[in-house]
This record gives structure tokens, C-alpha cells and sequence, in this order.
């Protein structure tokens, strides 16, 4: 590992990597590998959780095998670019809506959405965000497969 | 919850929305607020383990605070469609690559990339991205801010 | 033939596709080929248009000869995403639209219009199409010619 | 009916107008509604297909209901605009490719594909339409639902 | 000449050759290269310009050496589509355009211009064409050299 | 007239006026119309052919009623940006080619192209534009109507 | 030097020549260089100032090394192009703007931005540059490395 | 000022704001204004040179009265992104070209021209740019004007 980070020892960036890996490993485990006591874990994923560093974990789940057939990205393109904290707050309200970015680029939004089939993507754009009146039009793009999915590496 | 997905019953879905929300729940937990035995738990935890709609866990980490500042997408296009495999053997060895996608669209290859700074991703794009001969040009958005970043609803 | 439709067995599949080659053929001959009764011909037919899989036949016309010499696509971009149905309601009233569309991708509304001459589709463009208020502009591209026009072939 | 059509009169109009609607119409009911003689109705038709003017007939089908999903549209790049012809001849031999058209605008190639669904289209894409190497890149965009099908009417 | 236009006999094409080669010459001229007497070819010009054929002639100028230095296109994109004929006649009234069109393609109007300098060219985008508030935006490319400019031959 | 051209005086503006609207008009008319003798007129004109102010004069024809019903502009990709020169060399040859720019803006050539009808078109791109090795795409727009043709005015 | 400025000699040039290569060289050193008088320079720097030849002189500044890490190119679409004196003056008072340019090509305003970090760029494009309601949507592209920087040389 | 630079104390930035405002200010001036003495200035100078703060100064022109008329963007698309480099090191040799960025978005390369007149851009783009055999093509858009131009303010 070839970063420093603030107010972090290798002791926090080696239990980070144990729970990149593995986010179930539980502490004794982690304290066993890195050689100290199980309260040491407590302690320094408080830490990190107190510094805002871990968030918490996340069920990776195979989105297919649930019945969510389509993964695509939406560009938005809005009536005015100050249209944008109002539409935020609409398109939040949209479960498939899992990814949402504000991105240099030709869209004012740019979103990840996954749902169930082709006529529920349909459905979503045309009853869903495209009656959203500040919407002028979308750029939607279909994810054929997608070959890697991973954190990044410290 | 309004999804009868094949081979999974009630309680199968309730302990996927437990954890969906915290997937770090203890199993007893979980068996206590199902009011089932935590055996029966750890039998349903193996069975949607084996069938690969849960394929692990995930840490959420503030990338910021780690010292990753930026996130951003890459559209590739190539010299030819058929350097596809090839040219996504080599991005698969770069770390910053954490999502790649074929997509429909103008994009052959479309890729999220999270690195430390702006002279970070100069860095990733001149010396490990462009060098690869069947790139023919790369379109970069960066995401100045992402309001939503959430898991499916089951 | 590699493919498994519900409801659908061998025979149904071999009558779709002597009509599919032919829509014309008389029953008697199908029923010949299939080496089964005319009767059982027409107890399958009505079956198939029961479950909607035939929905009828269509005369294939050179669309030259009958002197529409210009067939040509049109994407339009709508003032707003919501005006999609209102539009719609207009462009079905237009008999040169023969298919339309609502695709991802950049355009609202894509659309198939056969007329019959470069000035005729100057006419559809700026008295049919563009005068409806909620188009705000129209990408038309000719084709050229059409080597290739079939059904699928199951 | 406004349209004068070189070498066709009233009853070969009326004719066709009848098996617009309905291709199946027995030639019996067509004599009839035009108050003609069944060999009447035979001539004609003879006379309209030696002139190439109907070229046959083509069952419509629900192509959801036999299991294909997928209807899309591709324009493709090639890497230059003389390997037309070969990129054609390798094209028409993909069964899914339904219509194949040579059009103004910026593609050099601009086909109508039905498939079975979005893994089916990955394979399509991947496997028999980008291994093309003449194929610089494609641009799909898919019929999220199509309201309007019909023919010309005369 | 391949070419056997309704209602022209090869006089009168030999008689249009002549003249887009150079449109000054003289009637008496033009009779003797065509073996037929000066009055034939009054009969005959007068003949083309009553069928609208012949529509004038027109001086062959250097704008460069008039001072006129820059000749661009201009493409307009318009707020909605029906707005066209309003902003033709505000459009007709600037004497730098010297053609204008409706065509197919991204553009609502395709104009050519020809100004003095860039300046120039500053003022008029300014303040001729673009306070024309129907107008969204415009998209100028300049033509740096024209190395073809000529009439089509017979 | 707000032009002080270089080595033109009023005379020679008047003269230019005088041809730009209608080039036929007689020597002797323009005289008399400017006060001066005919052989005045003749010195200017010789003045200004010299200085290659005038370079001619030009037929206009109504290409519609010569059997020419597509008017159209073509903007070419080349493979690189050096290929001009023998693609502009090329292009020469091609008599439906009557007007050939080199512009900013993302084509490499744009030309206007004159030719009779769509199939001609086709043909023309086919077998005659998009034969030549070194384009690789082209981008062609249709002229539906052209409003505006006309000279600068002084 | 193989221009001829109107009312520069070579002694004007020779120090234009000098100020450009370090704009802080003494006017006595100037002097010797040139083998006049330090008099004659500060008579000659004051034609050319009254000429408005020479408008002043900027200090190079590292601009990372001051904390401002980003600089970008920001293309601005307005709601229609009658907005730009508007926006402009608008425009002009947001500091982190270092160019703005009126161009030719799609957008309507195209201007270079400094500022110091991706949030600061998002605060600047959410809070000051998109809340003008003229503005329709911006396109940033960020400047990864800027390998060539300097004046034009006379 | 709300900025704390790493180094650089009030006194620091007193100076630079002055010299931001006008660099040929005399060092008994600065000191006066700072209530400091000459020799202050001087370490000061020295410390932000030595730091590389202040690269140099740079003498404002006005380019359109030394008869450069003609500013330009011009974004490069290279054969592949892999030739970067290479013609990095050709561009360099061009001295018209006064900036030069690696940036995100579909340029590969985008710089800033400054040339004399429309004819001397020609001969750039055509003679000394597009010969460059890695270029594919360029995209170029003219300044028309530009009403903002100025350091970032400390």
C-alpha cells in the first residue's frame, strides 16, 4: 500500500484491506490476523466509522438472479441548467434510480438505473421521469454485460 | 414488497431486506426479528448463497476521505469493434477500473474509474489507458458530486 | 428450429413457418405437407390467433412502383420529454408514418415515413410534422436503397 | 384515392386497396365486393405481380409472443465507406437483421434487428455483427415500445 | 450529352452549352457554332426562358478582391420547428445571405453567408441573426478555400 | 453603396451594380444609364476583367426543370486530415460536384452535390464518392426547399 | 521578422522583441541592446502604449502552486442566442472566469475557468455559473496537463 | 483575501496582488505601498521565484493591431490515443500554436492558434497541422470576439 492517509496507521489500512476483501470477516478474526486483540478492532473500526471513513456495508447481490434483467445509464438533459436541485429531489423518489452523478459532460444528470425488463424501463421513463416537466429530453444507454465490478485498491 | 421471485419464499425475502439495509446484522438478529431459529437463518443463508443471488458483502467507504477525489466515467472507442476482448484484458489489470460495461450507444466500452486526483487520472489515461494501441480516443466526464448511491429495493 | 415457445408445439411451429415463408399458402396445403387434416390446420390457426401470436398478413408492395419513390427515418426532439403522448396522438393522424417508435437513444420519437418524392416529404416536414408546436427540430435521414427486408425467421 | 398510377386502373386500385387490409381475402369475396368476375380478380392479379407491384404477402406476428423481446435499431461506422459491399454480404447472413438499409446521415449502414433479449443481443452484437472487422463501431438504440405499425395506405 | 430533357431538342442543349460556358456570348455567335440563323436562336431562348429554364444570367465576381473575405455556412437551430416561416422572412432581409435551405439533418436552416471580415461576421451573428428571438443557437463553420465552384454540365 | 474598394471608383461601382442585377445588359444600355460613352464602359470592363474583379458570368438555371431534383451537401471524414490533396484530386472528376469547400468545423470536405434523383444519389455515393480508399465516412444533408439564392449586394 | 507592422520601424520591433521574451528588462538595458539611447526607448514605448500596441504586462503565475489546481473549458448553451449580452454581463462577475469567447462552432459562449479544486468547480457551476436561468446547459472539459503556454512570436 | 497559502505570509500576497495588477511596478513602489523597504521586496521576490510562484511576467499585446486578426480553438482527434506524444513534439514546432492542452472530453489534443488572417489559417491547418500523419481530423472554432480576458484574482 503506497498511501498515507491522515490519522490513519497500518494497523487501520490492514484492517481495511481484510474488510475490503470480506466485509462479514468478523472482529476476532481480523484481530487474529493482525495480530492484536479483538477490543483493538472495536476500538479502530470506531475510529474509522467516527472519522466517516467506513459507511457501512453493502449485500453485493446478483441483480439478474432477482428478476432485475436491465442495468442502464441515463443522461438528462434539462429546460434550464437551474432546473437541477428541483429534479434531484423528484428523481430521488425513484427506487430504480441507484446511482445518481452531477458530471462535467453534455448531460446536467447522469444516473444508473436498474429494473426489472425492456417494458419496465418503459414504463419508468415515460411515467416516471419523462413527466417530469423540467426534463427536456434523456439519453438512455443499456448495459449489455458488465465484466468487472470491484472496489478500488488501497 | 410486490416481486415473486422463483425459488425464494417470505422469509427469504424479509432476510435479504434485513441485510440489505445492514449487511453486517448478526444472524441471531436477523433470527429474532424473523421470530425463526438462527439454524434457520444460516440453512436460508447457504440456500440464496448457492443459488448466487447473494454473492458477498461489500464495504462502503468514503473514497473521499481515503483520498480518492476523483470519480469519473470513461466512454472508449476503439479502432475496431473486434478488439473488444482484447482491449478489455488490459483494462481489467488496472486497479482504478472499478465498473466497465458494453453497452448499447456511441461507446464501445464504458467505465467507471475512481483515482486520487486530476493529475492521478492525466496519469491513468496517458500511461495506462492511451497506450493501448486499439484506443482510438477516450471521452472523460468526471462526476463533481453524487447525491444517490443506493441499492435496489426488493 | 431452437427454440421452445409456451403453449406452442411441434405442428404449431411448422404451420408458422410455411406461412411465415408464404402467407398465401391455402390450408389444404399446409395440412398436405404437415401430413394432418385441413381441420386440424384451422383448429390450429384459430389457436394462434386466439393467443395473439398472428395478428393477420400484410401485402408486401414495392413501394417504387406504386410511386412513393422516398423512404426515410425521422427523429424528432420534443420542447419537453412530457409532450411525448400529445405528440403521438398527432403523428398517428399522419398516413405516411408507417412505424414509430419510442427508443433509448438521443431522439424522443423515431419514426419510419414512406411519401412520394422529395418535394412531397418537404411538404410533410414543414405542413404535418413541424408545425406541431411541441417538436422542436426533426433529424430526417433518406435511404439510399434497402437490400434487405425480411421476417424473422424462427 | 388521389394517386394516378402509370398502367393501373380503377379495379386494380381497388384490388389492392382490399388486400391492404386484409391479405388473406379470398380472391371469390374480392370479385364480389368489386362486382367482377373471379377470373377477373386472377388477371389483375397476375398483371400486378408480373409488374412487380405485389410481391407477395407476409404474416404479421407478435414477435413477443414467440419469445423475442428485442427490437433495435444499428447504425453502424465503418472503418471506411468503400467496404460497403463486403460488411453487406457478411450482414445479411445474421438472421436477426430484418431490415438493412444505405442511408443519408451519419451512418454508413442502418439495420432493424429483432432478438430474443438483452444477453441475446449481447451475443449478436459481440459474436456475429462486431467480429466483422470492417466494423469500426456501432450505435444501438433500442424500441422501448412501438405504437404505430402499418403500410402505406394508397 | 446523355441527358433527353421533355420538350428540348439537341439545338437547344447545344444552345445551353454554349452559354454555361459563357453566358455573354453573343446571339450571333451562338448561331453560327449551331449552322442555324440568329433569329433560330432567339426563337429557341425565348422559348427556354418562357418555360422557366433559363432563369437569367449572373456576374462571376471575386468577393475576395470586393473586400468580401469570408464566406461561411451558418446552421440554425430554431426553439420549435414551426417556427420556419417567421424567421425566413427576418432572414431574407439580411443581404449577406446569399442562399438559404431547408434540408434534412440536424439543422433547421442551412444558410451561406458572405461578409466583409471577421469582424464583420461578429456584428452580423450579433446583431442581425441572432437577436431574432425564435432562433436557440447557430452553428458556423467558414470556408477557408474553395477550390471547386461551377455550374452542372449537361 | 458603404464600399470604398480599392482602385474602384464611382463609375466602376455603377457598372457592377448595373451587371449584377441582370449580366446580358448591352454595353451601349449600361452607358447611357451612367452618362458616359460606350467606350468608357468598355475600358472599365477590361479594367476590372484585368484586376480580376470580373471573372465571368454564369447561366442560372432551374436544375429542377433540366431533370436535376436533388440538391444536396455532403460533408466528408477522410481517414487523416492529410489525405486531402489526392481526395480533393479525385472529387474533381466528378461532374455532380458543384461546389467543393475546405472549412473549420468537424468535416474535412463539404460540398454541394447536384445530381437527378435519390437512386442517382446512391449511385453517386456508391460507386463514385465512397469508392475512394481514403474517406471514410460521409455525412450527406438534402436541400428540401432553397428559398434564398442570390449575389451579394454592393 | 517577416512582418511589416503599419507604423512600426525595426528599432519598435527589436524591443517589442525583447518585452516579449521578459517583459521586465530595464529600459537601459533595453537601450544597449538596441545601441540607442535610454531616451529613445521610453519615447518609442510610449508610441506604441499610445498606439495601443502594448496594453500592459501579467505576471506568469504557477497557478497549482497557488492552490488553484483546475483549470477547465466551459462551452455554454443559452435558451436562445438573443440571451448573450445578458449572460455576459452576468458572466463578467464571477472571478474564477479567465477568458470568455464569442466563437463560431455549437456553443454560444466558450470561456476557460480557474479555480482551485473538483468541488470548488461544482460549487461554481451549481451556485454561480447554472443558476442563470439563460443558461441551458454548460459542457466542462478539464485541462489534465497543459503542455504549451506563450505568446505568439512576432 | 480567504486564501492560505502553504509558505506565502500577508506581506507575500500584498506583493503578488500588486504585481497581478500591474508586474512592471517598480520594488521601491511595492515597498513603499507595503510600508516595508526595498530590500524586503527583493527576498520576497527571490522566496515566491525560488518557490516557482512567479514563472516570469509576460507583456499584454494587442494582437489584432500586429495584424494577428484570427484566434482559434482547434481540437484534434488523433489516429489512436497512443500517438499522443509524438505529435505533442510536431505541434511544439508551430508557433502559432500559444496553448495546448491534454484535456477530458472527445479532443485528444486542444489548443489555442493565434494566426494573421483566414488565408494564413488555411495554410496552417493544411500545411502544417493536417500533415501530420497520426492526425485524423480537427475540429476548429474562430473567436469572433473576446470581451473577457484577465489573471485569476488571489
Amino acid at each position: 500500500m503506497n498511501l498515507k492517509i491522515n490519522g490513519l496507521d497500518d494497523l487501520d489500512i490492514q484492517i481495511l484491506e481484510i474488510l475490503i476483501k470480506d466485509s462479514r470477516t468478523p472482529y476476532l478474526e481480523i484481530a487474529r490476523k493482525c495480530h492484536v486483540s479483538g477490543g483493538t478492532i472495536h476500538v479502530r473500526m470506531k475510529k474509522m466509522e467516527d472519522m466517516g471513513i467506513i459507511q457501512g456495508t453493502k449485500l453485493i447481490l446478483d441483480n439478474t438472479k432477482l428478476g432485475y434483467d436491465v442495468c442502464c445509464f441515463i443522461g438528462i438533459f434539462l429546460d434550464k441548467a437551474s432546473s437541477f436541485t428541483h429534479v434531484l429531489s423528484q428523481l430521488d423518489k425513484i427506487k430504480e434510480v441507484v446511482e445518481l452523478h452531477y458530471t462535467t459532460g453534455e448531460y446536467s444528470i447522469f444516473m444508473k438505473v436498474i429494473c426489472k425488463s425492456i417494458s419496465d424501463l418503459q414504463d419508468l421513463l415515460m411515467n416516471k421521469i419523462q413527466i417530469i416537466p423540467e426534463i427536456q429530453r434523456t439519453d438512455t444507454f443499456i448495459s449489455l454485460s458488465q465484466p468487472i465490478e470491484r472496489n478500488i485498491q488501497l
